[in-house]
């Protein structure tokens, strides 16, 4: 697309188009300013067919909030609007409704509660409140449920690859066949949730990182087709990046042409003082290769040399290459642990478009409006029991057990202090006989979750740092039970319903069954 | 992400690291501006898990050279790249070569061959070539992986939906769980592949769409909280919306009260000489749901209205739904086609991520570089048999049967005639004992592939529509055989090579392998 056009498709038109045929109704009715409250919130954790997540990291707030700033209808977006038209020719959007939208169409008295990015999030939780003039409020639901839910999948990814590569370094290397512009939100999401850094060189610069890679397969084929060969590639390659020569050894063969030719230039670069820093195997047994690599660069006197590894790797790939690691090292003689603290992973594809499981789940429901000065609590009775939506202006607490695991996300009226009572009884979303209490004594803690997320101050999320997200992602994890954590089967973390929040939930349902079947 | 850096990210800086590492190697080797080729392939039709494609639909090529002719390093790019530094702080990119991409860093001297957007493609075929100095050539990898991989990979999805749709039309409503900002360039090739227009507003009036949509559950929530009820809702809709009311039936209860109270309203319209367009479900059985809407439709005289289908719809689900419907509709005493007939399906999440295959496995590969005036062919031999790519400028041709229809795309070297011989020997690109000959009289046609994609004039991608990228697809489509178009387990459509081509790659792999064991 030309550039204008991307920039008209990544404006305030990111919507759907029912979100201005609405708010144009609202607009008639005189409802367009009525305050309205709108909740986040996803209904099941990732699930990649084989292995699944016991939980998220939320992720996209920074980013919506940056575009929130930005964005608003200006007279560009408005000329659109205009020459669109009805079945019958006539104009769709009306003259005062486009002038009203000229005026006010932005996002500046929206505001939002919620989680902070990078903390550990879980079904049917609002992870977002956002509260405005009803028609802004409903237009931001695109936009925001494409930031949140794509942001939070990656990350959630991410974390889940940080996971089982125990703590070696990830890359994030997917952009050749990432979902179109996607792949540089999705590096974002990567950033929050487990990986250092990313290849991509316009997002890493854009959020202050620097971008990684050296070189392809298509260097040693150029050489090769020249004349020069694999050796004469990495010759050049580290004359010009002495100080920073990481080698792909499998363009040709591996053990008997890459490895050796990549040992050859590293002497040559330690005869003149430098430290190489490492090779890349993209191609066969990653695990078998790498123990044969450790081993020849160790014969080499390379002991500290990285091996990064790459090729389709998922969450899965990255344990079962470390359980073979383990296995197979001391056969050849090695400590697995000493290759292990050498290995870097260079993900693709896998994670940045969160292969098995492409979308999250994410919603934004109408849960309040304010009439004559009165929240109204707004609900969605769906056929399906467990998608009936939680009524009205909520808060969310979570409970630790006393060694400071978390326990339970528990939802509230937003006028219950469960930090102040010493009893807590808490029922199934769902299922009426599902409950049971909590004494305070049992709890070390209990957290109010959600915190005003305000445009400007050291709470805002455009203050935030990715360094700072990942400390909440730590503290999290760390909090969290192993059960919940596992990659196969988690158990599954509990979300109940205060007493009071339950009764409101059970007489809305009532109430509209009785309208609907008047 | 603030405006500047999307911008800074989805411009000429929207590409690997090791693109700008490499070209900087090429720059000092003086091998930069050296003539290169490269290809566009994948390796795999999309699989879906149960059910896969036997055939992809091309597209993004336009999308690719709008950037191409826009993006360019200016200053802006620059400054970012001169601020990084390699791990002993020095700087990476040196002067000399910043400078150079500052003057020359363009896409103005590649040339592009393939196949136009909208054409069936198919595994290993070449579908674009890249002819230019190298490392701009080089440095084009990852943007054009990423324009080509996703849109082709949404336009195949979109294909198989309208396949199994039969005709009826199918609106795109993905953007709110889309993969970021991929939403936008999903639309693309979701219009090319199948679907007649998007919910998308920006895109869609940037590609010269009219947006679609009508309303959400949240407005019946509203005027419920609100005490106006669904059928205030829903009158409140039509008094605006008089000739373009399509109502949503499925907030409260669709049989009890969507479906009557969308009649009562209809009712109303007919009275003041509007005809209502029809109603949206979304949720519950929907091939029960559409013919009981039909019935009570019917019964009402509103026999022609359309009904909407949405919620979780894809390929499979879409073929379900009309296989049901012409079940059950004899039982209820109606004619299935009729109520078919009235059917539009939005499609959601599932077409946009292209759900169960997020990602297309297409590769870009270095085939020659020209030295001294020669073309020398470069190869990548791999220790899979089949990621041994074909080496050398090539031409492709396609080869239909007497029924004309496509039997075979043929890999041929570039100075091959294969519309001018009267015998063809063809060759499995792996598998030496698999070859055949056919006589051109068994054929109908021999069609040369891949033509220039100049940057200006009819046959540029710049100057094509998605009308013609559409015909082109309905035209390819009506020429593939039926088993290639199976949406479970379809044949395998043959992809050969020359024997001329097959016997260059055989002396390469000699040689290559010859020089990696001495």
């Amino acid at each position: 697309m030309k550039r204008t056009h991307r920039q008209l498709s990544e404006g305030i038109l990111m919507t759907d188009q029912y979100q201005l045929t609405m708010a144009q109704l609202y607009f008639r009715q005189g409802l367009h300013t009525m305050p309205a409250q709108f909740e986040y919130f996803y209904r099941n954790n990732p699930s990649y067919g084989s292995h699944q997540a016991g939980y998220t990291i939320l992720a996209g707030t920074g980013s919506l909030f940056e575009w929130m700033a930005e964005e608003r209808f200006s007279e560009n977006e408005i000329a659109y609007l205009r020459q669109q038209t009805g079945r019958c020719g006539t104009p769709l959007f009306h003259r005062d409704f486009l002038d009203w939208l000229l005026l006010e169409g932005n996002f500046e008295q929206i505001r939002v509660q919620g989680l902070q990015e990078g903390r550990v999030a879980h079904p049917t939780v609002p992870l977002l409140t956002v509260m405005g003039p009803f028609a802004m409020a409903q237009i931001l639901e695109t936009p925001l449920l494409n930031h949140m839910n794509f942001q939070t999948l990656i990350a959630t990814k991410a974390a889940r690859m940080r996971q089982t590569a125990g703590g070696q370094p990830i890359l994030e290397f997917g952009l050749r066949r990432a979902q179109g512009y996607g792949g540089n939100t999705g590096v974002r999401g990567a950033l929050i949730g487990g990986v250092e850094a990313s290849s991509n060189v316009g997002v890493s610069h854009a959020l202050g990182f620097d971008p990684k890679g050296t070189h392809a397969h298509s260097m040693v084929q150029a050489f090769s087709a020249l004349g020069g060969g694999e050796l004469g590639a990495f010759r050049a390659y580290a004359e010009i990046y002495p100080d920073d020569c990481l080698l792909l050894v499998d363009t040709i063969n591996t053990l008997e042409s890459g490895i050796p030719n990549a040992i050859r230039v590293f002497e040559e670069l330690r005869r003149k003082g430098h430290t190489p820093v490492g090779i890349r195997l993209d191609s066969g047994d990653l695990a078998y290769l790498a123990l044969k690599a450790a081993q020849a660069l160790n014969s080499a006197g390379f002991t500290e040399t990285t091996i990064v590894l790459s090729n389709q790797l998922d969450e899965m790939v990255i344990w079962q290459i470390l359980s073979q690691i383990r296995s197979e090292a001391p056969r050849l003689g090695m400590a697995p642990e000493a290759i292990i603290k050498r290995l870097v992973f260079g993900v693709g594809t896998a994670l940045i478009t969160s292969q098995g499981a492409a979308a999250l789940d994410g919603v934004y429901k109408l849960t309040a409006v304010k009439d004559s000065g009165q929240w109204q609590p707004a609900i969605k009775i769906s056929e399906t029991a467990g998608k009936t939506i939680n009524p009205g202006a909520k808060q969310i607490w979570r409970l630790y057990d006393r060694r400071d695991k978390a326990v339970c996300d528990v939802l509230a009226m937003e006028d219950e202090r469960l930090d102040e009572v010493s009893e807590l009884q808490l029922h199934h979303p769902v299922d009426f006989n599902v409950q049971r209490t909590l004494k305070r004594e049992e709890l070390s803690r209990v957290e109010r979750l959600c915190i005003d997320l305000p445009r400007h101050g050291p709470d805002s999320p455009l203050e935030d740092s990715i360094a700072q997200m990942r400390l909440r992602r730590d503290q999290d994890l760390e909090r969290l039970d192993d059960g919940v954590k596992r990659m196969v089967n988690p158990h599954i973390y509990h979300v109940s319903l205060t007493r009071k929040l339950w009764e409101l939930k059970q007489k809305l349902v009532r109430e509209r069954s009785f309208i609907a079947n008047q």
